[in-house]
Formats: C-alpha cells, sequence, structure tokens
C-alpha cells in the first residue's frame, strides 16, 4: 500500500490481521489470503487509509510473518506481532498507539471490504461523545440458543438481534480499562469482540448501520461472494 | 419439474413460497426470481423431490400466482393459495396434507439450494421419535440484543449460539397443536419460524447439521452466491 495515514487525523486504527484461516482451507494466515491478487490485509488497509480522520494504523500480524506484512502496508503503517487469540492481538497493537488519539477503532482485516464511511460513522460518533459504537446489520436468519450438551433452550426474537460487526470504535480510556480488566478477571464468558468486553465495565454501547460489504470472509464462499463485490 | 412425489414415501413436505422478495428489488415474487434461468421454487422443489422419503409435496403459492407455479412444479406437487404472512402459508399448506402422513416438514423456497440430505436427515431424526428437528449451522458473526428504542442490552455468547435453517421437521399432530395455538393466542412475541411456535407448547426441540448450501436467498448477493453455489 503505497498511500499513507493522514498526519492531522485524530483516530487510530488497529487491525487483528493474525487469524489462522483454518475455514478457508489450507494455505497462509487468512488476512494474507488473496482476493483478486491481493491480500486480504491490503484490501483493508488501503481503505482504512482512505479515512481522512485515520492519522495512526496499527496491524497485529501473524506471528512469524511481520516482516512480509510490513512490505505489503508500507512505511506509514505500524506493524506488531499478534497474539495466540484476538484479545492479546487487539491489546499488542494498542500498546503502539502514541498517547495523542483519543478515540481507538478496532478493526478485522477479514472484513476487508468494508467502506471507508462505515469507518468514518464509527469515528464520528465516538467523536460525538459516545464511549463505544458497534456498525450493526440486521439478522436474516432465525437464531437459537443452544445449552452445553446442544439442546435447544429456545428461539430468540429476531426483530432485537443485530450482526455486529467492525469497526469498533472506543473513547480510548474505556478500551484500556475494558482489556486491563479482561487480562486480570477470573475466566469470564467468553468475549468475541471488543465490545463485549467493554459491556463488562458497565459503559453504554451506541449502535450505527453496518453495511453488506463489511462481511466477514471465513470460507471459500464468503471469498467468492467478496469477488462479486469487488466487481459490482 | 418432471418429477413426481414417491407414492411410497411417508413425510409430506410444505414448502412457503409466498414471500415478497423486496430485498432483491422490484420483480416478481422471490420464489419466482431466476437462478440460472430457473425459478427459486423449481430449484427447491427439484431437490424435494430428490428424497424417496417425500410422498406429498405441497406449495403454498404467492396468492394470484397459482396458476404459473402450478405449470413450473408439475402435476406431482399440490399448489395451494399463500397467506398474508408466513404463518398463514404453512397453515393453508398443513390443510392440504392427507391424513396418512405424519410426519410433516416445513421449508423455504428461500432455501433453493438445501441438499437432499439435509431433508432427508431432519425426516430420519422425526421418524427416530423427535417431536420437532431443526438443521442448525454455527454462528460466524457477534450477536448483540437491542431494546426496542435500538439501545443494546448486551452481547450474546456466540457459543450458545445457531442460525436456524430448514426444512424444519415435526410429527403432525405437533406442528398442528402449535399452528392452532398461535391462530387463538393473544399477540406473543413473534416467532419467526415453525419451530417457534412448536416450543411454545413446550416441546424439545432436536438439532441436525444444516449447510451452507442452505442459505436463504434474500439478497442480491445472496443470489449471486447461489449462483456460485450451483457452480461449485
Amino acid at each position: 500500500v503505497t498511500a499513507s495515514v493522514n498526519p492531522g487525523g485524530d483516530v487510530a486504527v488497529l487491525v487483528a490481521a493474525a487469524g489462522s484461516g483454518l475455514r478457508l482451507g489450507p494455505g497462509p494466515p487468512k488476512a494474507l489470503r488473496l482476493l483478486r491478487g491481493e491480500p486480504l490485509l491490503v484490501h483493508a488497509v488501503r481503505r482504512l487509509l482512505g479515512c481522512p480522520e485515520v492519522g495512526c494504523l496499527v496491524v497485529a500480524a501473524p506471528p512469524g510473518h511481520e516482516e512480509w506484512v510490513r512490505d505489503l502496508v508500507g512505511p506509514g503503517v505500524t506493524v506488531v506481532s499478534g497474539g495466540a487469540h484476538r484479545r492479546a492481538s487487539v491489546a499488542a497493537a494498542l500498546a503502539a498507539v502514541p498517547e495523542r488519539f483519543g478515540i481507538v477503532l478496532v478493526h478485522d482485516a477479514a472484513r476487508a471490504l468494508t467502506p471507508p464511511a462505515q469507518v468514518a460513522a464509527v469515528a464520528a460518533a465516538v467523536r460525538a461523545g459516545n464511549d463505544a459504537v458497534i456498525p450493526v446489520l440486521p439478522v436474516v436468519d432465525t437464531m437459537t440458543q443452544v445449552g452445553p450438551s446442544g439442546e435447544v433452550l429456545g428461539t430468540l426474537d429476531r426483530s432485537g438481534l443485530r450482526a455486529v460487526q467492525t469497526p469498533q470504535g472506543f473513547r480510548r480510556a474505556v478500551l484500556t480499562a475494558a482489556h486491563a480488566a479482561a487480562h486480570t478477571a477470573a475466566a469470564g464468558p467468553a468475549a468475541t469482540d471488543d465490545a463485549g468486553l467493554v459491556e463488562r465495565l458497565g459503559v453504554r454501547v451506541y449502535t450505527v448501520p453496518g453495511s453488506e460489504l463489511a462481511l466477514k470472509i471465513t470460507t471459500p464462499l464468503d471469498l467468492a461472494a467478496a469477488e462479486l463485490l469487488l466487481g459490482a
């Protein structure tokens, strides 16, 4: 990527890019899989750098692939070694953000086609005074809850459900506190994202509309769908 | 469709095909939208007729399109007029099932590529003694619950969530009782599928593995993904 961050931007973005991508089949780590000849991470970073508010971009790379990632993203982007799980990767990236950034967004490289407008909307909602902001979409499938042995506990009211995307935006102090609390806490319910960690602090989470383009690329079908979206 | 039901089959399948398909953009009702030159309903019916256990197939057609649907599905399939909402369509189709069928599956025409093996697995689980059976898949996105004014109530533990597909299978008496209860009940929480109605009777619901091929075709992107799946 030849673009760089905007020195005037007030938003730092952390990109979790250390996932394995096992569900895509054998191959390199997920963020380095190709979509139209370019790694997912490159698609993601290019879109993030298309947002003038982004003044700092930190990528948590798959351990062992840091140099490859540095070559891909260019000198305008910070690269750190990712951890064993997503939360550790985010914490490592957060530690690399200069003090002056008060707004931090956390993004997944696997949501490689997330439009810059979605990034801007999340950042704007934090700047407007919300401690935590998530982009969400309505849920199409009926969802049911199952117990530990797979027994059906009951259908959820779909009208009250939303699928959560990224980037998720936070006032920096809130995200830092949430990760510190998660690090020291006894094993609680598995939080799958940063907003989930922040909720445990009792922080109110605000939503903005997500987009179909921000789909999480997890399976070969998702990759094919992403190619279609790129062409559309 | 030139195939017909198998006179020796012990399973009746109801196909809800009366939806509007608004999210696919302007055009005919959803079940009549084309996928590789054939209506979704034809894809769905052909796969259902590929299951030797299917002895009765009833399609709830979009009101006003009954004759078109009859031409499409052929003489081996029963066509009834669908209702104003999905539940009414299923009830109308259920009323057309001959007494001798003790196992009834409810399917969505929008899940046009559902493999015959999934239909067979649901039917087999009902035959094995389960009152209600649903095919499910793990959930990829984090899910959050929102309140009436859109406020975030909290992240759900994704490990306990499943996306529910169709066909959903039932002992006939259970499905009949669930629809009768839903018809007479005061407005309760909106049940989005038949398993949701059955749960209200206190019936235990059993799960079998769903499949990516059984995706619900709702948006133009879904339609494009379905074309890819057809080619694969």
